[in-house]
């Protein structure tokens, strides 16, 4: 693959995801530094609230936001509790966009879709800023390189490929007697449930025909049916639909799924087809 | 009023006004969606913290900040409880600016103001995302067309017009009995409760000379006379201002005048004017 | 130095710093105004969540996010308790950034750091907007000032040169009996204890040979040597580092500091460098 991504930026355009918040003013810094680099980049912040040091958030959330961006955009992710170790700093570049991050799982999401992307570890002193201390990569380290590479940058002069990045597994729903077995992947700010199970392993278990017949187990919730958008659904009581990024996902009405279902992160999702439509047993 | 909107942009604005929150990446993936439209736009966060559904708050805050807007401005509101179900996407233009929302009720402060603007339902699916659900219409729907409407296509092909598009009543100070009778319109960050009585109806209650002896009632709370800033009153006791957007604000300096007052939204606002200068009954 | 600052914009660069959070349009509004003046204005948040009315946090924020800004960007910083009553708004001018702020102290980390900055009284009319009320001078004075300085107005032609402007007093850490003194300046977002005490003075402390025997002292919390990273230190135990703007921090990995070590802003911070290496008095 070296040498068969091309840059095309006709606005250079820097997007930034990091657990910093922004009461401080370290996104501002970053956001310093690119514009001292190069004054004519775009910078769009996607979220500066993952929860803090979690890693598998940023990397859902990342992956979540980032397929809607242009071909040429580059990404700057910093959930980074291990800044200043050993850890290696990385440049993933899929066939159209770019990802400086930490090399500690961030970019998990990205990779599993993305198999074919060249990853680069960032060893190029020239494109970091002088530091003051090895504790804010994300301004001092991540930022400039990304500038840099809106200038043209080649990407081989930012480092060696390497193939050992860190990624964590990315859990797959799986079948078991007639049912489809997933996990809770990200609650959102209206409490929203948003699980592994996307459209295709639906139409795996069953017929789009029989969604209505369909029922689905979250903590202490067991709905029946899938709604058509939130409106359909009864205030107050959990139903289910398939969201707007294809996922099966949990809601209540004016009301939180989470704490409707006594539900968290990670948990158990089971999804039963109608009874008569197929055999329990595949 | 057909085909006599001029749109010019110099730069092409759009800015977003949700309740989607900054802790997912919702407002990311909009911004991404405008830009691999148009990468020239300029997009500028209006808020995405108004109160989750809160479609009269989402109305008055958007009207509040987009009058100090350009000409040529685009604004996209997404405050949308019912996406995905019957009701209407529409997009609203004024002499000077366009606003793309849900036909809920959202638009209901700038319609108020702006009785001549064009309003049309929003149905060409040619400038819509090809979505994965019908639940997300901020980025699948309103976010392309916006940045389809930077791009200069004309009005005219986002859908036809319509007249009866859904607002709720903006309820307007009334005099009674020599007093000036209005509500709670808002409540800001800092506690300050902002009315819906304006600079307007308080000349019409009494002459400016005679503001040092105006009552104001709200909640628990009642405070004579109006300063001209926050500095001038005295700490932690309620008092009242014409604020900068020309409306009655009662404020607590050092402290919060909802509290202090014991007052929500919507709470009743009475304001006397001062005995001697005006007879109780006019 | 009058007229010897010149202004150069590639790009007309506003930054923006407050303390009116985003949950109402406020900053919304100021864009908006800038925007109007200078279409091709890039504006970059800073923070809106700077502790409300916490004059001495804005500064700090302000002068270690601005840092990292290029030559000619213009700040504006609005922290401003005392709005509308006789406390000037001013402009201070570096040799490579500008700074619009009420003169209440907001600016005394930058004015300490730059002692040759000229500091002027705004007070061009023609560069404000014409306001409802004197209540919003963010929006209605600092943001057209800064719009209209990108445009190229000369500097004087915003006001006078003061050198009277209010600052308050930046806390040095002081030696007293072989120890260093200082106190805690900002807590962040991660309870993260940042202290006045910079590279500087511990260096003149002790060799860095001896940081690891260096004990800092914070509330209630004792620790023992410098960690190069926050990954170095142990969970949930106090450490301390130099963080990355060269400032003494105290950490808690996985934890917060200011909870673990009892401490708040203020408070006193006490570096004891290691007993065998130096005599205790000085």
């Amino acid at each position: 693959m070296a040498g068969t991504i091309a840059i095309s930026f006709p606005i250079p355009l820097v997007t930034l995801l990091t657990d910093f918040g922004t009461a401080d003013t370290c996104v501002g810094s970053m956001k310093g530094v690119i514009l001292g680099i190069n004054p004519e980049a775009r910078i769009v912040d996607l979220t500066h609230d993952v929860p803090v040091h979690n890693i598998r958030s940023g990397s859902y959330l990342l992956h979540t936001a980032t397929r809607y961006f242009p071909s040429g955009a580059i990404h700057v992710a910093v959930v980074d509790p291990g800044v200043g170790s050993a850890r290696r700093p990385i440049l993933v570049s899929t066939s159209t966009q770019h990802f400086f991050a930490p090399d500690n799982g961030l970019l998990s999401d990205v990779l599993a879709e993305e198999p074919d992307a060249e990853i680069r570890e960032l060893t190029a002193q020239k494109y970091f800023l002088a530091a003051l201390g090895p504790t804010f990569h994300g301004r001092d380290l991540f930022a400039p390189a990304a500038a840099w590479l809106t200038q043209g940058e080649p990407l081989d002069a930012f480092g060696p490929r390497i193939t050992d990045a860190v990624r964590f597994e990315i859990r797959r729903p799986v079948m078991d007697k007639g049912r489809l077995i997933g996990e809770v992947r990200h609650i959102d700010r209206f409490g929203n449930l948003i699980t592994n199970i996307g459209h295709a392993e639906l139409r795996d278990l069953t017929d789009m025909d029989n969604w209505l017949g369909v029922q689905v187990k979250v903590g202490k919730a067991t709905v029946t049916g899938l709604q058509r958008c939130y409106a359909d659904a009864k205030p107050k009581k959990p139903a289910a639909l398939v969201n707007s990024d294809g996922r099966l996902e949990l809601f209540c009405k004016q009301a939180r799924a989470d704490t409707c279902a006594k539900a968290k992160l990670g948990d158990r999702v089971e999804v039963r087809a109608p009874l008569p439509s197929r055999p329990l047993q595949r």
